[in-house]
């Protein structure tokens, strides 16, 4: 089936669904193919602007994606057509730590995830403080971003050697990559790193020195982070930071399912026969904010289900 | 057309959509009419336990919901059947301030919001302090609420009465009527008040009088609400009471239209010729979260815009 590698969208009938010929392309081919089940697997559609800003207008042509540009709704839109149901398909998800510097998911949003939350600080530029609990989850950081930048700051992640030093044991190599890019920037002391970002030098010190003592008392009373074992004070220079802009990461809406991974109809909310999902065009498996890495978990086994389910699936 | 009152649903086709006879009741009757245009106006789906929960799961049958029992979801299924983009579905808004007590919409929650909120304040039985903005929009005040209750305490708005005799001049009548029902209740001092509900006296106490303190000094520092002009430090004899549970109240989301009012097609965005929409079942009007007497407003300026499309409409 190497040909069908060439299509650019494929349109999707189950039975006899709607079909009017001047709604296609006029050089549109249509194939038939006759199977037991068919998997819808098209992911999500964090790249195309024009739908998801329909469903939540904030995420417009500002917004970048860390998906590939083939992340688009076409696939989602056909699924409706033929009448799926499409559910929680506003509940968007941006990875809040990105860089704007880089293109895409870029490497820096691991820095300000690991370094700068476990290790380190995210601080307001416009105000010298902290904003957020840096383990906050992602629309809790996304929106703390979003009103930073909104205000008129810069959201910056910092840590000290000792963090990337940590870093450095689950991520070898990764400073300086991003060093590299200019994505991240070293300096020798909070006084330059304050310089270069047009920080009030007293409140960043005054951030620095109170994070240290809620560290040392093992209890974070102005934010809720829950420290890390090995966190230790800031203060070991260099001094390294990234700065932080969401990007449009992933979609938690797509097609109701159940458990068979069977698509749900839009009128009956019964089995749609031969058709099934997985993966990240399935609506409802990852609530309103998806966890970290949990999408690999959902591809795996609800991936397996979905073969199993169409391979047992009467062939039409 | 007197039949049509007597139509439990009525199934939308337009030019030529799916029809296989098994999906249809044996005794389904069909009933073809060549018209100017079809106007969708059958709402939103608050009463529909089932669709709004696979939208939000939160909101399952614990919820009791504001609106008549007919608030349910066929029409939304069947424009997304034949073809509608819905959008903004998962966005359902619960009025915060209603009372348990009543059925529906009730009246107590005219109490909680004009003489609770306008003249006095909302307290935590369990802490004995406030916990929100009252003047918060629906989803915080919502989201406030379902903390204290998730928390085991319950919701409480309290007035003494100045902010009464402010609310008789608004709504005169109401505050006998919401007594009669036992949705508001009538304490002769606070000390009667705190023991009714087993609030804590000492936290009782200091919370109305940092209320009246923040009053006096016309800036809320605890939670950022503006004070109204009128209203006066709490403690005029006799205090009422309702408590609070959010019911489902508002469906934010719906089918997609243009400007016209024109329903625009989950595949291609465009227009799907003779069809409209207004009221409630349209998404994308008020955002994510509903003001309050703003669909007033939607409905007839976009009813208004869509009958006015429709009879621009081509005859079919």
């Amino acid at each position: 089936m190497d040909f069908l590698r060439e299509l650019r969208l494929v349109f999707v009938f189950i039975g006899c669904t709607r079909l009017a010929g001047s709604d296609y392309p006029m050089d549109t081919k249509f194939l038939t193919l006759s199977t037991r089940g068919v998997v819808l697997a098209f992911g999500g559609f964090s790249a195309d602007v024009n739908y998801r800003k329909r469903l939540d207008p904030k995420l417009g042509e500002a917004f970048l994606t860390t998906n590939q540009p083939g992340a688009t709704a076409e696939g989602l839109r056909q699924a409706s057509r033929i009448g799926a149901n499409v559910i929680q398909a506003d509940w968007i998800q941006c990875l809040p730590s990105c860089s704007p510097v880089e293109k895409g998911m870029g490497l820096a949003s691991h820095f300000a995830t690991i370094a700068g939350s476990l290790y380190g600080v995210w601080v307001d530029s416009k105000t010298g403080s902290r904003f957020v609990d840096e383990f906050g989850d992602r629309k809790v950081c996304t929106d703390a971003i979003l009103g930073v930048i909104n205000r008129g700051g810069k959201a910056l992640a910092i840590s000290d050697q000792n963090g990337v030093d940590e870093m450095e044991v689950v991520r070898p190599g990764l400073t300086q990559k991003i060093l590299k890019s200019g994505a991240l920037r070293q300096f020798a002391s909070f006084a330059e790193l304050a310089e270069a970002y047009g920080i009030d030098r007293k409140s960043l010190d005054s951030t620095i020195a109170r994070y240290n003592e809620l560290l040392s008392a093992g209890r974070d009373a102005d934010f809720g982070r829950r420290f890390d074992k090995r966190a230790k004070a800031l203060g070991r220079a260099p001094f390294y930071v990234s700065e932080m802009s969401p990007k449009v990461h992933h979609c938690m809406g797509g097609v109701a399912v159940n458990v068979e991974t069977a698509v749900l109809d839009v009128e009956t909310d019964k089995p749609i026969p031969g058709l099934f999902a997985a993966g990240e065009c399935v609506g409802g498996i990852h609530g309103a904010v998806r966890i970290g890495a949990c999408a690999v978990m959902d591809c795996l086994v609800n991936g397996r289900q979905a073969g199993l389910s169409a391979a047992a699936s009467p062939k039409a």
